[in-house]
């Protein structure tokens, strides 16, 4: 798999599974960023929230399953070992063995009161409460983006070595209790107009993990709230896949050849999470430094 | 259950559980609205396509469920008698027992080739294609309007006999396949501000039908691209519950009293189906003509 990230610095074995994956974030073996890993194997971004905020949270996702792809949640309150599957025809069993949530992820931040209190910890064991903290599990664009690879499409930044552009829009979430008011954020993959239905094929069958873009094209970009490419809210500057910066691209270029393209992004529940301003102790995965699944990628394809 | 609907001008025994209520559609014996009959059952939109269109229309459903809640649909390609659920919980099997889906409405609209052809025909056997055809069960507003009513928060339109107010909106729909650019419909009721977080929480738990309110209050409505009330899309005029017009409400009363209630509207997806101008026969039920199952409302709370 291409990825955006650097390698260790030091020379480690590279994980094969997820469970592999996950024993070497637990150990601190792995350090780096997870892309690119245990090649195969689903990896999802984590919201671990007190269980006061769990139902909404959960409804958030059930209403909003683009940005917002529920993929398993804590099996009860307090629980960091056992999971509750969300994907169709997976049993919770199925979704990572003997796991540690507190520990089975390189590195997390942590936000008290809604305060960023820690961020790159390599455990949250002194934060969890094992009365109260449910963790959730939500799918990211990994998944589509191999398939982008294996189909001769990758996605430019992929090529370049940078991270994908992503961007706040006007889409409403629906509301869910104290989750409301909040909107879609997207990512962003350059292609060109003749490419956008086969990128339009091969990423639909994602149910689970975004799946098909939301909107393209120029004036489908200003439809939903997006006036320009050239400043990201969260990421790196686009490049097309022929390395152009956007703000290079001729009008005419623009108009008949490459337009952006524009996904549901796993940064949208985060958003919400911290638009609600909480309190109590919340916690996430440091961003690039995933969950591990024992799932693979071809099990959700589809999911209908 | 109040109802906005005429009784029948024939004296008929008012069908007691959905198994009654399909087979007095059957021989249309019922031939009036389906709105308080079978007290307690779900009652479901019904559009049926050819099979080439349905795993797109699925698809189209699963990303957005809050105005498009999938309930059931064809276990197979024309089949019209078994049913795959797709509620958390429930087996294809408690769908709707020996239903014929070909005659279990008591009146259906048939479009051939995007045209309206029959409105209103007691039976779709003519049309219905046993190779291809699929048909889907989408959840309806029926269910919270019940848990509203109990609670002693009637809609207003049922406390005055109308049909409730729906809006076209400018929230994307995230397409699928053929399935583009369509946006949201919502249902309006008219609430006070002080009732708004009562209604929230008594919708909330209908996750699989339509759930608590997209949006709320007079900025709201701008927000989601309704400049007035007065103009409903379909439906009626909207009435606060004490009778007042919404063009007679003082602007101060709109400011601290009244305001408008959105939720996801089941009028979505045909909009979506009839926008992406599919060719062949497509069918569906004529409006207020709705599918009853076995399904209890209970047994659709939280789904999660």
């Amino acid at each position: 798999m291409l990825c955006n990230t650097m390698a260790p610095a030091r020379t480690i074995e590279k994980p094969i599974t997820g469970q592999d994956a996950r024993l070497q974030c637990r150990t601190n073996a792995w350090d780096s960023p997870t892309c690119g890993i245990a090649p195969g194997y689903l990896q999802a971004n984590l919201i671990v929230l007190p269980s006061q905020y769990a139902s909404d949270f959960a409804i958030l996702c059930a209403r909003n399953p683009v940005p917002c792809p529920l993929l398993a949640s804590s099996a009860k309150s307090g629980d960091f070992q056992n999971f509750k599957s969300h994907i169709p025809g997976i049993s919770g069993d199925r979704i990572a063995k003997a796991i540690d949530i507190r520990t089975d992820v390189s590195r997390y931040n942590v936000y008290v009161e809604g305060r960023l209190v820690e961020t790159a910890a390599p455990s949250v064991e002194p934060y969890w409460n094992n009365d109260d903290h449910v963790a959730f599990l939500i799918g990211c664009s990994f998944s589509f983006e191999n398939a982008l690879i294996a189909a001769g499409l990758p996605p430019p930044h992929i090529l370049h070595g940078r991270n994908v552009s992503m961007y706040r829009t006007n889409i409403p979430l629906a509301a869910a209790g104290v989750f409301k008011g909040s909107t879609y954020v997207v990512s962003m993959r350059l292609y060109r107009r003749s490419e956008l239905e086969r990128v339009r094929d091969i990423t639909r069958p994602y149910v689970t993990t975004h799946g098909e873009p939301i909107a393209w094209g120029w004036d489908g970009m200003r439809s939903i709230g997006i006036q320009s490419l050239q400043h990201p809210d969260w990421g790196d500057l686009p490049l097309t896949a022929d390395g152009v910066e956007v703000d290079e691209l001729e009008e005419a270029q623009k108009e008949d050849g490459v337009v952006p393209v524009f996904w549901g992004c796993g940064v949208t529940p985060q958003l919400a999470v911290m638009a609600a301003q909480i309190p109590g102790i919340v916690m996430g995965h440091s961003p690039g430094y995933m969950v591990v699944l024992d799932v693979r990628e071809e099990d959700v394809l589809g999911g209908m």
